[in-house]
């Protein structure tokens, strides 16, 4: 195969090393590039780079910032004794999008995996600690997967949270709103009649 | 909702404006570029620059090159007597893909279609006439898609192209490879029917 140009070659290549992207989808996005203005495709390329230039670890929570301490450690109008641990920094903006939480967060950056390697001096549960011991805190929320090593480390962190005397609970596992109960998986339905709740 | 980073956002925002990327799948990717090695980064943000800065129309298929005469149309391997019509530019990469015509192209840049106003004088038809009154061409292989616009395209196409004498042929239209008679329309099968070749 002869190829009329090496640029669009190298864009279709680079393309489809981002997650989701294949080739097909690499030579359609090229070749939309090719038809948008100049200024439009600078500035994806742009956002780009100041993406990486800019970003940084926020001090408090361990998620992602532009500044020391992220807007949303820094903002004053949020509940400071209500604390919630995810995996990791995109599961802040997922929780922040379904505007249920106005607490702060505490990323782990990774679950307990013995499989992987993984134990608990790898992930970010010092700090954690710091923060019960520091007082204040009355509820600390555990939003991880519903996975073995999500639930092994929720039971861990429970463990060393508990003797703070700090109430910890966990998001509810049950039916996705939406779905349809014939296509839900049979564990997921033990989960939710194991979690029913009174009406 | 609260952002923590307006890096995030704006990257977020300007990878959703590529086609087959949602919200979703943008912050997927913008929390993978994150993750990535600087240089790599900039390697997917210049390929882009690049692309815009560097590439061309060849004078001579009306493809994208990045000389005055593509490499496929300069390529002195092929065979000059027959010509393969597509209607974009996109179309002459996956014929090559195909590795099954070593020939010409001739690129359309769209299909007649007048509900969308486009009529024979808004395509890329003059020099295409020009060339097979040049001479040296012994068949052309119209390669459109199965729509309405494409056979009334490659009809209208015929019509002008053999009064030259030049043998006129269509890509075949049937059953794509690979695909169960079960779940093919019933037009595809009338197509695959109409065009059965002696075994």
């Amino acid at each position: 195969m002869t190829t009329p140009s090496v640029y669009l070659d190298r864009v279709t290549r680079e393309l489809a090393k981002l997650p989701g992207i294949g080739h097909k989808s690499a030579s359609r996005i090229a070749f939309h590039l090719l038809k948008m203005p100049r200024p439009e495709v600078e500035n994806i390329a742009s956002s780009m780079i100041d993406l990486k230039n800019n970003i940084r670890t926020c001090v408090e929570c361990g998620g992602i910032s532009d500044t020391e301490v992220c807007s949303l450690c820094a903002d004053p109008g949020i509940d400071r004794g209500t604390l919630c641990v995810v995996e990791g920094a995109r599961d802040v903006l997922n929780i922040e999008a379904s505007g249920e939480f106005r607490g702060l967060y505490h990323v782990l950056s990774g679950l307990i995996s013995p499989l992987d390697g993984i134990g608990p001096e790898d992930l970010n549960i010092r700090t954690l600690i710091n923060k019960c011991g520091a007082g204040g805190l009355y509820e600390i929320i555990m939003a991880l997967s519903p996975t073995i090593e999500g639930d092994a480390t929720t039971l861990y962190l429970a463990s060393l949270i508990l003797p703070f005397g700090i109430k910890v609970t966990r998001i509810a596992h049950g039916l996705p709103v939406g779905s349809d109960l014939e296509y839900v998986d049979s564990a997921t339905i033990a989960k939710s009649i194991e979690g029913r709740v009174r009406i």
